[in-house]
Formats: C-alpha cells, structure tokens, sequence
C-alpha cells in the first residue's frame, strides 16, 4: 500500500518547513501554498487547545512569536487528521471501521503524532516522511485509550465529553477495533516507500519495544496491580508513569530515525522523548484531582475513587507540580544541543504541557 | 535485539535442510547433527498430534514416509517451542509474562508457525531466517485465541484443555497480555537481522494486512454479527472463515517473501495458504459438532449454542466434508508448480488437515 503517497497533496513547501519564515508571508500568498490552514482547519475544540500554547511556558516571547507556534501545530494537526482519516475510510465491515474512526477520529490533542514529526524535522527530515509513522502513534496512543475505559481495566464512561467505545458500541467491538488498529500501524509503518527499509525497520523495533510488555502493557499491569496499595515508592511510581506514556519517546525516537537522526541524536531524543512523556502523566494525575468532569471532558476523580498510585497521592499537588517543572528544566536542557530554530516547537509543547489545564 | 541470533543453536545444517535425506542417517549420526529431536523433544500431545498426520491424506505412500514426515514435523514444532520459550522469558513484570506464556507456551499445534518455515524452504530459504516470523505468527494466533475466548466474544472456559487465559488470570490480564503479544510481534519481525530488510518490511506489510480490519478481525466482528441471523449465504460464510484464518495466508506468504521468493511464487502461495486456512475453519466447524469438549480440548458444541454460522448449519455435515476434500484438490493442484520433494511437508499437512480429529 502506497501509503506515503496520500500525504503528497499536504506537503509544506520545503523552503517553509522547520522555520517561521512562511509565517510572515501575506496572507494570500499563505493560503496559496498552504491552504490545508485555511480549507481544513482543526475541530475548533482541538485548535483551541493548542492555542493554549501561547500562554505560558518558558520558551514563550511575545505575542507574535506565539502566533506563529499556534499556526505551525494547527498545521500539523490538520494535516494529521486528514491522514487519519485517509488511512480508515469508512469500508465493510462498517461496524469495525465505525468503532475506529470514533477514537481515532475524535478531537484528540495529536500529541504523539505532533511529537513524531517534530522530532523528524529537528534532525533535518521532511514532514512527509514521518506522517505515517505519525499517525501510526496515534494508532497506538487509540487502541490504548480504548483497552484502558473497558470495564476490565478502568471502567470509563466517559473520554473526551463523549462516550467511551465501548459504550457507543460494544464490549466485543472495542476490543476488536483496538487489535485491528494495532495491525493497521504495521501497514502504515510498512507502507513508508519513501523512507529507506533499514530505518523503518529500526523504527518498527522501537514501537514495537515501547508498546509492549517492557513498555506500555508494563505500565498498565502495574498500574492495576498498585491499586489499592499503599507502600508504593517513588521509583515504582515513576516506573509506572514512565511506561504508560513510553509511546511518547517511541514517537519521538521513530520521528528521529525517520529523519536521518545519528545515534547520538537518537539517544538525545530517546531521553527527551522519556522525560517529556513522564511531565505529560505527572500533569494528568494533577488534573485528575483538581478539575472537574467537565473540564476535563473525561471521568475526573477516577484515580481517587479506585484508589491509583499517583504522583498527588505520593508528593501533594504542589509537589507533583513542582516535580513537573524540574521535568522540564532537564527537557530544555536536553534540546539545548540542537539548533536553536528547530529546538523551538519542542521546547513550546514541553512548557504548554506543564502549564496545560485539560 | 538480536533475535535472529538465540535460533543459531538450534539449525538444521543446511545440507539437509529441506529434504528428507537427512532422516536416511543413521540413528547415532541423526543425533549428532540434529540434537533437538532428542533432547528437546515438544510435549507429547503435540507429537501424538502430528503423528497422526501419519494416518491419513492422499499424499500417505507408506509407513516409512510417514514416519520421516513426523520426525520432519516434530522437529520443527521442537524448535518453534525452544523460539517461543527464548522470545518470551519469565521477566519483570510478573503477571503479564505469565499470562502471555500461559496461552503461547501451552501446548499449541503450531500450525500458523510450520506453515511459515514450510513455505520459506519450499522456496528455497533457510528455516533460521524464517524462524522469528514463525514465532510472531504464533504471537498473532495466541492473542487471537485469548480474545476470541474473552467474555464479551465468544466467553469460551475451556481451551486445549485448560481453563482460558481470562479464567487462569483475569480479563484486564489476558487484555494486557493480547496487545503486548502483538507488539512483540514488532520486535520479532524487525529483529530478523539476517533478512534483508525490504523482504522484513514486505512481510510485515502482509502480516498488518492479515491481522487487521480487512482480515482477521473483520472475520470476528462478522462472525458476531452472524450470531442467529437465519438469512446467511455461502459467500458470508466463505468470507468470514478466509477472514478469520487470514494468519494461515500470512505465515506463508510471510515464510515464501522472507525464503526469497519470486512475485509468482508469492501469489501462489497466497492462494495456498488462504485454502489452507479455509479448509482448516471448515474441519473446525465439523469437529465442534461431531466431537466432545473432552476429546477438542475446548468447549465442544459452542458453536450451536450461540447459533453461530457455520459450514455445517449451511451444508450439512457430510457436505462440509465433501468441500473440505474439493479444497484439498485445489490445494494440491497449486503445490504441484514447486519442486516435488520440498513440497511434499505442505502436501502432507494440507492432507491432515482434512483428516484430523481434534
């Protein structure tokens, strides 16, 4: 399947890509080479969130430069979710891909994805090459959220102010539209004609690696398994938050293969990757305990009421923030070896991430 | 990883590989060279399975070939037991490790894993580099088994005589243990260093295709759907079980692409393998209505209870058969192309498949 194919009307002209410098073209000349922003905008829920971005953060510098950095993520997550919606097209059997399309499709933040082609661009690679791979985390990152609200594991109604999967359609349905999109990021990872065979198959390891029983299924079983205890440490804890979000790093790792990262630049990322993903479920825990349901658009309290190891229930809420924030030193500190106009959307979506409120 | 290599001990030397010379040694010589059939022989209900393929099959001259073929066979189940045992070590975490060896290290009958080596000598490759694949499709099966099994599918108790992965650990367990098998399959298919990788990416392309929501699951999810429905044709049917046996055509495509195999050979393999796979549901339907759960090993009759559509409720029992042999004939009839000698394992295997009795 000639999938990379699909993305070649969505490019961003070469010239513009990784730099700010398409942004202060005139408005007419913008829409000209890059209608997606005007044609295609993002689920307003989505581009909002992301406009977030421009309040705070340490990396923020003025008002201007915080219009760039929300058109270039709104950018990516349209063309992200236009991928997406390329890759499952509504086909028999229609109940299978329904259930897909309703958690792939819904107004997710794109996180993983964003990260994936952030990272290919930081190391010089095209956009195009990693969009795949893009959506092939947030296939996983899908699949994930769906197992986890099943009655067996976390037991949610709600995700995104609507109902879970599985209460839109069904137990069995939700468990088969999880497994199928799991073999789906085989034909996405696979189907990258452009990108060298070596480096997807190097990438394919990693993902492979971050989702399994040493990576994220970790996380959850231990995750479950500390319920209710209350001896956990620090390091336990930290193991836990460290491989539920290890689809982060292999986002970041797997953008940075695709680009033609050395392996110095490899392990900078993979280490980024950790780290940011770490900051991102420290932040949920503290949500969880002081927003509401709505606010959220998920089942706030639901760490408190099965009683889950968190970061608030280990440190106190200012502590866990406080946590957060030395995260994110040591991520700034991590991005501080590349170039400086390329480091800057990673450095803006860790410190939107300390400061995010849903 | 270095997959690849933990199967290097266990080669059969190449000279003869792929033929049945080698059982033409003496005894002593025979141990010797290929110590695996002695020392490591697979569990015992395994072997008497695969003896059984002695007792049938229109492709059976005599005792003395058969009993060739079942050391032939026997080997090779030894040395995808040893894989699997190496793939999947008992490791931290715990609880998720024995719930994933619980279902892959039970005594399976390798088919999904034989059917790949098979194919992959059968076009000339060697069964070291096949050997990784064969394990991943034996990852891709047992998670198809722990799902299928799981209460909101088929809720089956029982399986290969043992309770079912839900019932031996708990249903968030086996959910966690399906994924993390699946994912492993990543690591086992991009860890095969000895492939060049464009025939890795090309397996694995198929493999996605296989197990996803064109193909394995699509057959689940239209196989709930059937569930009392009166009003079901031939070509539903047909659909469903080439659907749901969609590993079958994988591991053999996957072995031929990964053995080096030319595109002719590849779509007659296809073609091979998705028979295979048919043939195999059809005699699977006809068992759970002819035999007891204590001679299947699993809930016998489960089928009928839940009104499910099958071969048996469409054509009777004896026209199940009679298809299940007009497979065969096709199946033959394509085998015919390739070298007479390596494909006489596939010959005899397609012809059990049509005789078995569990």
């Amino acid at each position: 399947m000639a999938f990379s194919n699909l993305f070649a009307t969505c490019n961003i002209p070469v010239a513009f890509r990784g730099s700010t410098r398409f942004f202060r073209l005139s408005s007419s000349r913008r829409r000209l080479l890059y209608p997606d922003c005007r044609f295609n905008r993002p689920p307003q829920t989505t581009y909002r969130w992301f406009a977030r971005l421009t309040t705070g953060g340490s990396s923020a510098t003025g008002p201007e430069d915080a219009l760039v950095f929300e058109h270039y993520v709104a950018g990516k997550v349209s063309r992200i979710n236009k991928a997406l919606e390329l890759a499952v097209p509504l086909r028999h059997p229609l109940r299978i891909h329904e259930s897909m399309r309703y958690t792939l499709l819904g107004h997710g933040k794109r996180v993983p994805g964003i990260m994936c082609l952030v990272s290919c661009e930081l190391v010089g690679g095209d956009e195009s090459w990693a969009m795949p791979a893009a959506c092939a985390m947030e296939m996983v990152h899908a699949m994930s959220l769906i197992y986890d609200d099943l009655p067996c594991l976390d037991d949610d109604d709600l995700r995104r102010g609507k109902p879970t999967n599985h209460r839109a359609f069904d137990e069995g349905t939700a468990l088969l539209a999880g497994e199928a999109l799991l073999a789906l990021v085989f034909e996405l990872m696979a189907g990258m004609e452009e990108v060298p065979a070596s480096r997807v198959v190097r990438a394919m390891l990693e993902l492979g690696q971050a989702a399994g029983s040493e990576g994220m299924a970790a996380g959850e079983i231990m995750d479950k398994l500390s319920e209710g205890r209350e001896d956990i440490s620090l390091e336990e804890l930290e193991y836990i938050h460290k491989h539920k979000s290890s689809i982060g790093r292999a986002a970041t790792v797997c953008g940075a293969i695709i680009g033609g990262a050395n392996e110095d630049e490899i392990e900078r990322l993979r280490e980024f990757g950790t780290k940011v993903g770490l900051l991102y479920q420290v932040i949920d825990d503290v949500l969880d305990v002081t927003r509401t349901s709505k606010e959220l658009g998920k089942d706030a309290g639901s760490d408190l009421a099965k009683d889950k190891a968190t970061f608030p229930k280990f440190m106190g809420i200012e502590g866990a923030k406080k946590y957060a924030f030395r995260l994110l030193d040591e991520i700034l500190l991590k991005l501080s070896y590349f170039n400086d106009e390329r480091a800057a959307p990673p450095r803006r979506l860790a410190s939107f991430f300390v400061n995010r409120q849903k």
